[in-house]
Protein backbone atom coordinates (compact mmCIF):
# COMPACT_ATOMS: atom_id res chain seq x y z
CA UNK A 1 0.00 0.00 0.00
CA UNK A 2 1.29 3.29 -0.83
CA UNK A 3 2.29 5.73 1.49
CA UNK A 4 0.07 8.86 2.24
CA UNK A 5 1.09 12.23 1.84
CA UNK A 6 0.82 14.84 4.99
CA UNK A 7 0.62 18.33 4.62
CA UNK A 8 1.46 20.29 7.34
CA UNK A 9 2.47 23.93 8.79
CA UNK A 10 6.42 24.24 8.39
CA UNK A 11 8.77 25.08 8.71
CA UNK A 12 10.83 21.77 10.36
CA UNK A 13 11.13 22.47 14.13
CA UNK A 14 7.69 23.60 14.86
CA UNK A 15 4.83 22.30 16.87
CA UNK A 16 2.84 21.34 13.96
CA UNK A 17 6.26 19.24 12.54
CA UNK A 18 6.35 17.94 15.53
CA UNK A 19 2.85 16.38 15.78
CA UNK A 20 3.12 14.88 12.29
CA UNK A 21 6.53 13.32 13.00
CA UNK A 22 5.76 11.73 15.58
CA UNK A 23 2.82 10.34 14.12
CA UNK A 24 4.33 9.10 10.28
CA UNK A 25 6.82 7.26 12.92
CA UNK A 26 4.21 5.29 14.46
CA UNK A 27 2.23 4.88 11.00
CA UNK A 28 4.48 5.37 8.17
CA UNK A 29 3.52 8.25 5.97
CA UNK A 30 5.82 10.89 3.87
CA UNK A 31 5.29 14.60 5.30
CA UNK A 32 5.34 17.64 3.45
CA UNK A 33 5.46 21.47 4.72
CA UNK A 34 3.68 24.80 3.51
CA UNK A 35 3.63 28.34 4.66
CA UNK A 36 0.27 28.77 5.55
CA UNK A 37 -2.63 27.02 6.44
CA UNK A 38 -4.67 28.29 3.47
CA UNK A 39 -1.92 26.17 1.30
CA UNK A 40 -2.57 22.96 3.21
CA UNK A 41 -6.36 23.31 2.47
CA UNK A 42 -6.00 24.00 -0.80
CA UNK A 43 -3.07 21.55 -1.26
CA UNK A 44 -5.86 19.24 0.17
CA UNK A 45 -8.60 20.30 -2.21
CA UNK A 46 -6.23 19.63 -5.07
CA UNK A 47 -5.04 16.08 -4.36
CA UNK A 48 -1.69 17.25 -4.01
CA UNK A 49 -1.67 15.58 -0.98
CA UNK A 50 -3.84 12.99 0.53
CA UNK A 51 -4.42 14.58 4.50
CA UNK A 52 -3.98 17.71 5.85
CA UNK A 53 -2.81 18.51 9.40
CA UNK A 54 -4.88 21.43 10.74
CA UNK A 55 -4.30 23.21 14.27
CA UNK A 56 -7.87 23.44 16.02
CA UNK A 57 -7.60 24.49 19.87
CA UNK A 58 -4.96 26.61 21.68
CA UNK A 59 -2.52 26.57 18.46
CA UNK A 60 0.64 27.77 18.63
CA UNK A 61 1.48 28.20 15.21
CA UNK A 62 -1.57 30.01 12.74
CA UNK A 63 -4.78 31.23 13.45
CA UNK A 64 -6.98 28.64 15.10
CA UNK A 65 -10.07 30.65 14.03
CA UNK A 66 -8.77 30.83 10.62
CA UNK A 67 -8.83 26.70 10.55
CA UNK A 68 -12.64 26.45 11.38
CA UNK A 69 -13.12 29.12 8.62
CA UNK A 70 -11.64 27.10 6.09
CA UNK A 71 -13.48 24.36 7.32
CA UNK A 72 -16.46 25.76 7.26
CA UNK A 73 -15.56 27.16 3.60
CA UNK A 74 -14.70 24.02 2.06
CA UNK A 75 -17.40 21.45 2.01
CA UNK A 76 -15.57 19.16 0.56
CA UNK A 77 -13.23 18.62 3.63
CA UNK A 78 -14.22 15.97 5.99
CA UNK A 79 -11.91 15.11 9.49
CA UNK A 80 -10.16 12.19 9.52
CA UNK A 81 -8.47 12.04 13.01
CA UNK A 82 -7.88 14.18 15.80
CA UNK A 83 -4.20 14.28 17.17
CA UNK A 84 -3.14 15.58 20.26
CA UNK A 85 0.37 17.55 21.44
CA UNK A 86 1.46 18.35 24.62
CA UNK A 87 2.92 21.86 24.52
CA UNK A 88 6.33 22.57 26.30
CA UNK A 89 7.93 25.64 25.71
CA UNK A 90 11.92 26.28 26.03
CA UNK A 91 14.23 28.63 26.48
CA UNK A 92 16.64 27.93 23.61
CA UNK A 93 20.18 29.57 22.47
CA UNK A 94 23.22 28.68 20.21
CA UNK A 95 25.65 26.77 22.05
CA UNK A 96 27.87 29.33 24.73
CA UNK A 97 25.09 31.44 25.23
CA UNK A 98 24.37 32.60 28.64
CA UNK A 99 20.98 34.07 30.61
CA UNK A 100 22.60 37.25 31.13
CA UNK A 101 24.04 37.71 28.30
CA UNK A 102 20.25 37.63 26.02
CA UNK A 103 19.09 40.79 24.98
CA UNK A 104 16.70 39.60 22.56
CA UNK A 105 14.23 36.75 22.57
CA UNK A 106 12.73 35.58 19.52
CA UNK A 107 9.23 34.07 19.24
CA UNK A 108 5.88 33.18 17.67
CA UNK A 109 3.22 35.62 19.16
CA UNK A 110 1.05 32.86 20.79
CA UNK A 111 4.79 30.70 22.03
CA UNK A 112 5.17 34.69 24.06
CA UNK A 113 1.73 34.62 25.15
CA UNK A 114 1.92 31.13 27.28
CA UNK A 115 5.59 31.85 28.35
CA UNK A 116 4.20 35.38 29.67
CA UNK A 117 4.58 34.83 33.28
CA UNK A 118 7.99 33.23 33.28
CA UNK A 119 9.44 36.34 30.79
CA UNK A 120 7.66 39.26 33.22
CA UNK A 121 9.77 37.32 36.06
CA UNK A 122 13.13 36.47 34.52
CA UNK A 123 13.14 38.97 31.31
CA UNK A 124 11.32 41.76 31.94
CA UNK A 125 13.59 44.21 30.18
CA UNK A 126 14.85 41.80 27.20
CA UNK A 127 13.51 42.87 24.12
CA UNK A 128 10.79 40.45 22.29
CA UNK A 129 10.81 40.04 18.74
CA UNK A 130 8.24 38.19 17.38
CA UNK A 131 8.39 35.53 14.14
CA UNK A 132 6.24 33.90 11.79
CA UNK A 133 7.04 30.85 13.13
CA UNK A 134 9.28 29.12 16.07
CA UNK A 135 11.35 27.75 13.40
CA UNK A 136 11.92 31.48 12.03
CA UNK A 137 12.70 32.38 15.46
CA UNK A 138 15.55 29.66 15.86
CA UNK A 139 16.96 31.19 12.45
CA UNK A 140 17.04 34.55 13.78
CA UNK A 141 18.27 34.00 17.25
CA UNK A 142 21.29 31.58 15.95
CA UNK A 143 22.58 35.27 13.95
CA UNK A 144 23.75 36.68 17.55
CA UNK A 145 25.35 35.51 21.05
CA UNK A 146 23.01 37.45 22.65
CA UNK A 147 19.99 36.08 21.08
CA UNK A 148 17.74 33.02 22.39
CA UNK A 149 14.24 31.53 21.17
CA UNK A 150 11.58 29.89 22.91
CA UNK A 151 9.87 26.57 21.23
CA UNK A 152 9.85 22.94 21.75
CA UNK A 153 12.31 20.40 22.50
CA UNK A 154 12.69 19.56 18.73
CA UNK A 155 13.75 22.80 17.69
CA UNK A 156 16.95 22.53 19.68
CA UNK A 157 17.46 19.36 17.84
CA UNK A 158 17.06 20.38 14.36
CA UNK A 159 18.72 23.93 15.21
CA UNK A 160 21.66 22.32 17.96
CA UNK A 161 20.46 24.56 20.33
CA UNK A 162 20.79 24.32 23.70
CA UNK A 163 18.68 24.50 26.87
CA UNK A 164 18.66 27.63 28.98
CA UNK A 165 15.26 26.62 30.53
CA UNK A 166 12.26 24.59 30.54
CA UNK A 167 8.44 23.86 30.90
CA UNK A 168 7.81 28.19 30.39
CA UNK A 169 4.32 27.64 29.94
CA UNK A 170 4.40 26.84 33.96
CA UNK A 171 3.16 23.72 35.82
CA UNK A 172 -0.40 23.66 34.02
CA UNK A 173 -1.34 21.08 31.64
CA UNK A 174 -0.90 22.47 28.01
CA UNK A 175 -1.60 20.65 24.98
CA UNK A 176 -2.07 21.50 20.94
CA UNK A 177 -5.11 19.87 19.29
CA UNK A 178 -4.78 19.67 15.23
CA UNK A 179 -7.27 16.94 13.09
CA UNK A 180 -6.23 15.44 9.62
CA UNK A 181 -8.51 16.38 7.21
CA UNK A 182 -8.61 14.75 3.11
CA UNK A 183 -11.51 15.02 1.04
CA UNK A 184 -14.48 13.66 1.94
CA UNK A 185 -14.61 10.83 -0.84
CA UNK A 186 -11.43 9.13 0.54
CA UNK A 187 -11.44 6.29 1.56
CA UNK A 188 -8.79 5.39 4.24
CA UNK A 189 -10.63 2.27 6.30
CA UNK A 190 -8.06 -0.27 5.14
CA UNK A 191 -5.37 1.82 6.88
CA UNK A 192 -5.28 0.25 10.28
CA UNK A 193 -4.16 3.19 11.93
CA UNK A 194 -6.90 5.37 10.51
CA UNK A 195 -8.96 3.69 13.42
CA UNK A 196 -7.29 1.04 15.19
CA UNK A 197 -8.43 2.36 18.77
CA UNK A 198 -11.88 0.87 18.39
CA UNK A 199 -15.35 3.27 17.90
CA UNK A 200 -15.71 3.80 21.94
CA UNK A 201 -12.88 6.37 21.83
CA UNK A 202 -14.38 8.43 18.69
CA UNK A 203 -15.30 12.04 18.93
CA UNK A 204 -17.87 13.35 16.16
CA UNK A 205 -17.76 17.37 14.69
CA UNK A 206 -20.32 18.86 13.40
CA UNK A 207 -21.33 23.03 12.05
CA UNK A 208 -25.15 23.81 12.41
CA UNK A 209 -26.84 27.18 12.42
CA UNK A 210 -30.05 27.23 13.49
CA UNK A 211 -33.29 28.09 11.14
CA UNK A 212 -34.24 31.81 13.37
CA UNK A 213 -31.63 33.14 15.69
CA UNK A 214 -34.39 33.23 18.88
CA UNK A 215 -33.90 32.60 22.73
CA UNK A 216 -33.74 28.55 23.76
CA UNK A 217 -33.01 27.27 20.15
CA UNK A 218 -29.32 26.24 21.14
CA UNK A 219 -31.21 25.00 24.24
CA UNK A 220 -33.19 22.99 22.13
CA UNK A 221 -30.14 21.31 19.81
CA UNK A 222 -28.15 20.53 22.85
CA UNK A 223 -31.43 19.27 24.45
CA UNK A 224 -31.31 16.51 21.83
CA UNK A 225 -27.80 15.64 22.93
CA UNK A 226 -28.40 15.45 26.12
CA UNK A 227 -31.85 13.36 25.87
CA UNK A 228 -29.51 10.56 24.97
CA UNK A 229 -26.53 10.87 26.91
CA UNK A 230 -24.11 12.20 24.47
CA UNK A 231 -21.59 13.67 25.97
CA UNK A 232 -20.18 17.23 24.72
CA UNK A 233 -16.84 17.60 24.52
CA UNK A 234 -16.49 21.06 23.11
CA UNK A 235 -18.75 23.99 21.78
CA UNK A 236 -18.27 27.55 20.64
CA UNK A 237 -20.55 29.99 18.62
CA UNK A 238 -18.82 31.72 15.80
CA UNK A 239 -20.65 34.95 13.59
CA UNK A 240 -21.32 33.32 10.01
CA UNK A 241 -20.19 36.72 8.70
CA UNK A 242 -22.79 37.24 6.26
CA UNK A 243 -24.92 38.88 9.16
CA UNK A 244 -24.00 40.50 12.01
CA UNK A 245 -25.91 38.54 15.10
CA UNK A 246 -26.07 35.21 13.14
CA UNK A 247 -24.06 32.22 14.58
CA UNK A 248 -22.52 29.08 13.94
CA UNK A 249 -22.07 26.53 16.06
CA UNK A 250 -19.29 24.01 15.83
CA UNK A 251 -20.01 21.41 18.62
CA UNK A 252 -17.98 18.23 19.47
CA UNK A 253 -19.15 15.22 20.88
CA UNK A 254 -18.14 11.53 22.43
CA UNK A 255 -19.09 9.02 19.76
CA UNK A 256 -19.31 8.42 16.28
CA UNK A 257 -21.88 8.90 13.94
CA UNK A 258 -22.61 5.03 13.50
CA UNK A 259 -23.95 5.03 17.13
CA UNK A 260 -27.40 4.47 16.50
CA UNK A 261 -28.24 7.12 19.65
CA UNK A 262 -25.73 9.67 18.34
CA UNK A 263 -26.95 8.84 14.87
CA UNK A 264 -30.77 9.77 15.42
CA UNK A 265 -30.00 12.48 17.44
CA UNK A 266 -27.98 14.03 14.69
CA UNK A 267 -30.85 13.90 12.21
CA UNK A 268 -33.24 15.53 15.10
CA UNK A 269 -31.05 18.60 15.06
CA UNK A 270 -30.10 18.40 11.23
CA UNK A 271 -33.90 18.84 11.25
CA UNK A 272 -33.69 22.13 13.45
CA UNK A 273 -31.21 23.38 11.40
CA UNK A 274 -31.41 26.14 8.69
CA UNK A 275 -27.50 24.57 7.89
CA UNK A 276 -26.01 21.36 9.04
CA UNK A 277 -22.87 20.02 8.56
CA UNK A 278 -21.16 16.58 9.91
CA UNK A 279 -17.37 17.16 9.44
CA UNK A 280 -16.80 13.50 10.43
CA UNK A 281 -16.05 10.67 13.21
CA UNK A 282 -12.56 10.30 13.97
CA UNK A 283 -10.28 8.51 16.76
CA UNK A 284 -7.49 10.02 18.39
CA UNK A 285 -3.79 9.85 18.67
CA UNK A 286 -1.91 11.21 21.86
CA UNK A 287 1.64 11.96 21.51
CA UNK A 288 3.94 11.06 24.38
CA UNK A 289 6.13 13.72 25.48
CA UNK B 1 -15.13 65.32 37.42
CA UNK B 2 -11.57 64.12 36.85
CA UNK B 3 -10.80 62.31 33.50
CA UNK B 4 -9.99 58.77 33.59
CA UNK B 5 -7.30 57.44 32.51
CA UNK B 6 -7.56 54.28 29.69
CA UNK B 7 -4.69 51.76 29.40
CA UNK B 8 -4.77 50.19 25.66
CA UNK B 9 -2.47 48.03 23.60
CA UNK B 10 -0.04 50.05 21.61
CA UNK B 11 2.03 51.95 20.17
CA UNK B 12 -0.03 54.52 18.47
CA UNK B 13 -1.69 53.77 15.18
CA UNK B 14 -2.87 49.96 16.26
CA UNK B 15 -6.83 48.95 16.32
CA UNK B 16 -6.99 49.37 20.02
CA UNK B 17 -5.45 52.93 19.70
CA UNK B 18 -8.52 53.41 16.91
CA UNK B 19 -11.03 52.20 19.53
CA UNK B 20 -10.13 53.66 22.47
CA UNK B 21 -9.38 57.26 20.89
CA UNK B 22 -12.78 57.14 18.85
CA UNK B 23 -14.25 56.26 22.51
CA UNK B 24 -12.26 59.30 24.42
CA UNK B 25 -12.84 61.85 21.67
CA UNK B 26 -16.64 61.42 22.12
CA UNK B 27 -16.44 61.09 25.94
CA UNK B 28 -13.36 62.24 27.27
CA UNK B 29 -10.39 60.45 28.97
CA UNK B 30 -6.70 60.13 28.70
CA UNK B 31 -5.31 57.29 27.26
CA UNK B 32 -1.99 55.36 28.29
CA UNK B 33 -0.47 52.89 26.10
CA UNK B 34 1.10 49.88 27.04
CA UNK B 35 3.04 46.31 25.77
CA UNK B 36 1.09 43.66 26.31
CA UNK B 37 -2.57 42.98 27.65
CA UNK B 38 -1.02 40.99 30.45
CA UNK B 39 0.41 45.14 31.29
CA UNK B 40 -2.63 46.71 31.11
CA UNK B 41 -4.20 44.03 33.27
CA UNK B 42 -1.72 44.52 35.87
CA UNK B 43 -2.19 48.41 35.10
CA UNK B 44 -5.73 48.56 36.30
CA UNK B 45 -4.98 45.78 38.87
CA UNK B 46 -2.44 48.27 41.05
CA UNK B 47 -4.64 51.41 40.04
CA UNK B 48 -2.20 52.87 37.45
CA UNK B 49 -5.04 53.46 35.71
CA UNK B 50 -8.66 53.74 35.50
CA UNK B 51 -10.28 51.24 32.88
CA UNK B 52 -7.90 49.50 30.68
CA UNK B 53 -9.52 48.23 27.02
CA UNK B 54 -9.06 44.33 26.24
CA UNK B 55 -9.78 42.85 22.96
CA UNK B 56 -12.35 39.87 23.51
CA UNK B 57 -13.31 38.62 20.22
CA UNK B 58 -12.31 38.58 16.32
CA UNK B 59 -9.28 40.79 18.02
CA UNK B 60 -6.18 41.12 15.62
CA UNK B 61 -3.80 41.93 18.02
CA UNK B 62 -3.21 40.17 20.79
CA UNK B 63 -4.49 37.00 21.61
CA UNK B 64 -8.02 36.76 22.66
CA UNK B 65 -7.58 33.46 24.74
CA UNK B 66 -5.55 35.40 26.84
CA UNK B 67 -7.53 38.35 27.63
CA UNK B 68 -10.38 35.54 28.92
CA UNK B 69 -7.83 34.24 30.61
CA UNK B 70 -6.86 36.87 32.51
CA UNK B 71 -10.01 38.08 33.23
CA UNK B 72 -10.63 34.77 34.55
CA UNK B 73 -7.67 35.09 37.05
CA UNK B 74 -7.76 38.37 37.94
CA UNK B 75 -11.42 38.05 40.37
CA UNK B 76 -10.95 41.56 41.12
CA UNK B 77 -12.16 42.59 37.84
CA UNK B 78 -15.09 43.68 36.44
CA UNK B 79 -16.48 44.44 33.09
CA UNK B 80 -17.91 47.76 31.84
CA UNK B 81 -18.43 48.74 28.82
CA UNK B 82 -18.48 46.89 25.59
CA UNK B 83 -16.83 48.80 22.45
CA UNK B 84 -17.32 47.11 18.82
CA UNK B 85 -15.01 48.42 16.10
CA UNK B 86 -15.60 48.10 12.45
CA UNK B 87 -11.96 46.50 11.20
CA UNK B 88 -11.10 47.42 7.70
CA UNK B 89 -7.50 46.63 6.43
CA UNK B 90 -5.37 48.69 4.11
CA UNK B 91 -2.64 48.05 2.19
CA UNK B 92 -0.10 50.87 3.00
CA UNK B 93 2.96 52.84 1.75
CA UNK B 94 5.25 55.43 1.71
CA UNK B 95 4.46 58.27 -1.13
CA UNK B 96 5.45 57.13 -4.32
CA UNK B 97 6.06 53.76 -3.83
CA UNK B 98 4.23 51.70 -6.40
CA UNK B 99 2.29 47.94 -6.04
CA UNK B 100 4.52 46.54 -8.46
CA UNK B 101 7.90 47.81 -6.77
CA UNK B 102 6.52 45.83 -3.41
CA UNK B 103 9.14 43.12 -2.46
CA UNK B 104 7.63 42.31 0.97
CA UNK B 105 4.37 43.02 2.98
CA UNK B 106 4.59 43.92 6.96
CA UNK B 107 1.62 43.15 9.43
CA UNK B 108 0.28 41.66 12.47
CA UNK B 109 -0.08 37.58 11.69
CA UNK B 110 -3.89 37.93 12.23
CA UNK B 111 -4.14 40.93 9.95
CA UNK B 112 -2.04 38.47 7.38
CA UNK B 113 -4.53 36.16 7.71
CA UNK B 114 -7.83 38.22 7.45
CA UNK B 115 -5.98 39.64 4.01
CA UNK B 116 -5.18 36.17 2.88
CA UNK B 117 -7.51 35.96 -0.17
CA UNK B 118 -6.28 39.24 -0.98
CA UNK B 119 -2.56 38.78 -0.54
CA UNK B 120 -3.31 35.17 -2.74
CA UNK B 121 -4.50 37.03 -5.54
CA UNK B 122 -2.18 39.90 -5.97
CA UNK B 123 0.51 38.99 -4.11
CA UNK B 124 1.70 35.63 -4.57
CA UNK B 125 5.13 35.90 -4.43
CA UNK B 126 5.93 38.64 -2.43
CA UNK B 127 7.44 37.99 0.64
CA UNK B 128 4.99 38.09 4.00
CA UNK B 129 6.85 39.57 7.22
CA UNK B 130 5.21 39.49 10.55
CA UNK B 131 5.31 42.08 12.71
CA UNK B 132 4.50 42.55 16.35
CA UNK B 133 1.94 45.01 15.73
CA UNK B 134 0.59 47.12 13.04
CA UNK B 135 2.35 50.34 14.22
CA UNK B 136 5.89 48.00 14.35
CA UNK B 137 4.97 46.95 10.28
CA UNK B 138 4.71 50.89 9.27
CA UNK B 139 7.72 51.17 11.36
CA UNK B 140 9.28 48.48 9.36
CA UNK B 141 7.65 49.60 6.01
CA UNK B 142 8.92 53.08 6.28
CA UNK B 143 12.62 51.99 6.14
CA UNK B 144 12.72 50.76 2.22
CA UNK B 145 10.73 52.17 -0.65
CA UNK B 146 10.02 48.51 -1.70
CA UNK B 147 7.90 47.50 1.58
CA UNK B 148 3.78 48.38 2.22
CA UNK B 149 2.13 47.83 5.26
CA UNK B 150 -1.30 46.20 6.28
CA UNK B 151 -3.15 48.19 8.54
CA UNK B 152 -5.97 50.51 9.76
CA UNK B 153 -7.06 53.92 8.19
CA UNK B 154 -5.45 55.41 10.84
CA UNK B 155 -2.54 54.38 10.23
CA UNK B 156 -2.03 56.49 7.13
CA UNK B 157 -2.95 59.42 9.04
CA UNK B 158 0.20 58.35 11.49
CA UNK B 159 2.89 57.19 9.92
CA UNK B 160 2.26 59.69 6.73
CA UNK B 161 1.39 56.58 4.08
CA UNK B 162 -0.44 55.95 1.06
CA UNK B 163 -3.24 54.07 0.26
CA UNK B 164 -2.70 51.24 -2.43
CA UNK B 165 -5.66 49.07 -1.70
CA UNK B 166 -8.53 49.03 -0.05
CA UNK B 167 -10.62 46.63 2.13
CA UNK B 168 -8.18 43.99 1.89
CA UNK B 169 -10.75 41.54 4.25
CA UNK B 170 -13.46 41.24 1.36
CA UNK B 171 -16.90 42.40 1.76
CA UNK B 172 -18.21 40.30 4.56
CA UNK B 173 -18.52 42.40 7.48
CA UNK B 174 -15.32 42.77 10.10
CA UNK B 175 -15.37 44.00 13.17
CA UNK B 176 -13.76 43.38 16.89
CA UNK B 177 -15.05 43.56 20.17
CA UNK B 178 -13.34 44.80 22.76
CA UNK B 179 -14.06 45.48 26.61
CA UNK B 180 -13.11 48.10 29.26
CA UNK B 181 -12.25 46.37 32.74
CA UNK B 182 -11.64 48.02 35.86
CA UNK B 183 -11.60 47.00 39.75
CA UNK B 184 -15.16 45.76 40.64
CA UNK B 185 -15.22 48.04 43.55
CA UNK B 186 -15.01 51.14 40.89
CA UNK B 187 -18.17 53.17 40.57
CA UNK B 188 -18.46 54.55 37.68
CA UNK B 189 -22.49 55.74 37.48
CA UNK B 190 -21.71 59.48 38.12
CA UNK B 191 -20.37 59.44 34.47
CA UNK B 192 -22.87 59.62 31.30
CA UNK B 193 -20.98 57.78 29.09
CA UNK B 194 -20.81 54.51 31.01
CA UNK B 195 -24.63 53.88 31.02
CA UNK B 196 -26.22 56.21 28.57
CA UNK B 197 -27.67 53.56 26.30
CA UNK B 198 -30.73 52.45 28.57
CA UNK B 199 -30.62 49.22 30.18
CA UNK B 200 -32.70 47.35 27.62
CA UNK B 201 -29.11 47.65 25.41
CA UNK B 202 -27.14 45.73 28.60
CA UNK B 203 -25.17 43.13 28.07
CA UNK B 204 -24.19 40.29 30.40
CA UNK B 205 -20.89 38.50 30.76
CA UNK B 206 -20.37 35.59 33.14
CA UNK B 207 -18.12 32.24 33.65
CA UNK B 208 -19.30 29.25 35.20
CA UNK B 209 -18.37 25.72 35.35
CA UNK B 210 -20.61 22.84 36.28
CA UNK B 211 -19.58 20.62 39.19
CA UNK B 212 -20.13 17.59 37.28
CA UNK B 213 -18.86 17.49 33.75
CA UNK B 214 -21.62 14.89 32.57
CA UNK B 215 -23.91 14.93 29.55
CA UNK B 216 -26.82 17.46 29.86
CA UNK B 217 -25.11 19.67 32.07
CA UNK B 218 -24.85 22.69 29.69
CA UNK B 219 -27.97 21.73 28.54
CA UNK B 220 -29.75 21.91 31.93
CA UNK B 221 -27.70 26.04 32.31
CA UNK B 222 -28.54 27.04 29.07
CA UNK B 223 -32.35 25.75 29.89
CA UNK B 224 -32.47 28.86 32.78
CA UNK B 225 -32.10 31.31 30.27
CA UNK B 226 -34.04 29.65 27.55
CA UNK B 227 -37.52 29.40 29.94
CA UNK B 228 -37.27 32.71 30.34
CA UNK B 229 -36.81 33.99 27.05
CA UNK B 230 -33.34 35.36 27.48
CA UNK B 231 -30.71 35.39 24.55
CA UNK B 232 -27.91 33.71 24.34
CA UNK B 233 -25.16 36.08 22.30
CA UNK B 234 -21.82 33.71 22.50
CA UNK B 235 -20.86 30.26 24.19
CA UNK B 236 -17.58 29.68 24.25
CA UNK B 237 -16.05 26.31 26.40
CA UNK B 238 -12.74 26.34 27.33
CA UNK B 239 -10.73 23.78 29.27
CA UNK B 240 -9.99 24.94 32.72
CA UNK B 241 -6.10 24.19 32.38
CA UNK B 242 -6.11 22.53 35.69
CA UNK B 243 -7.35 18.88 34.26
CA UNK B 244 -7.97 17.50 30.99
CA UNK B 245 -11.40 17.59 30.15
CA UNK B 246 -12.86 20.15 32.97
CA UNK B 247 -14.20 23.24 31.04
CA UNK B 248 -15.18 26.66 31.52
CA UNK B 249 -17.88 28.20 29.62
CA UNK B 250 -17.95 31.75 28.87
CA UNK B 251 -21.45 32.93 28.03
CA UNK B 252 -23.17 36.46 27.05
CA UNK B 253 -26.46 37.07 27.22
CA UNK B 254 -28.86 39.97 26.44
CA UNK B 255 -29.93 42.30 29.16
CA UNK B 256 -28.65 43.16 32.71
CA UNK B 257 -28.19 41.53 35.52
CA UNK B 258 -30.83 44.23 37.17
CA UNK B 259 -33.52 42.57 35.25
CA UNK B 260 -35.64 40.43 37.56
CA UNK B 261 -36.07 37.42 34.93
CA UNK B 262 -32.07 37.73 34.46
CA UNK B 263 -31.36 37.66 37.89
CA UNK B 264 -33.14 34.93 38.90
CA UNK B 265 -31.77 33.00 35.79
CA UNK B 266 -28.06 34.15 37.35
CA UNK B 267 -28.95 32.76 40.53
CA UNK B 268 -30.37 29.12 39.71
CA UNK B 269 -27.20 28.86 37.91
CA UNK B 270 -24.95 30.02 40.56
CA UNK B 271 -26.74 27.12 42.27
CA UNK B 272 -25.94 24.25 39.86
CA UNK B 273 -22.34 25.76 39.31
CA UNK B 274 -18.89 24.74 41.14
CA UNK B 275 -17.43 27.75 39.90
CA UNK B 276 -19.82 31.14 39.15
CA UNK B 277 -18.85 34.39 38.32
CA UNK B 278 -20.38 37.53 37.00
CA UNK B 279 -18.70 39.75 34.96
CA UNK B 280 -20.65 42.48 34.77
CA UNK B 281 -23.83 43.94 33.19
CA UNK B 282 -22.59 46.90 30.48
CA UNK B 283 -23.72 48.88 27.63
CA UNK B 284 -22.28 48.99 23.99
CA UNK B 285 -20.37 51.60 22.11
CA UNK B 286 -20.22 51.15 18.43
CA UNK B 287 -17.51 52.99 16.75
CA UNK B 288 -18.27 54.91 13.42
CA UNK B 289 -16.16 53.72 10.39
Amino acid sequence: MKNLDYAYLGPPGTFSEQAISAYCSRYGGNTKNFDSIRDIVEAVSRDKVDLGLLPLENSLEGSVNLSLDLIYQHSELKLYREIVLPIAHYLLAAPGVKKEDIEKIYSHPQAIAQSGEYLNENFKDVKIVYTESTAAAADEALKDPKRAVIGSIRLADIYELEILAENLQGDLPNSTRFVLAAKKDRDFSGREHLGENGRSEFKTSLICAPEVNEAGVLYSILGEFAKKGIDLTRIESRPTRQRLGEYLFYIDLKGSSEDPLLKEALSSVKAMSGYFRLLGSYPKTVIGN
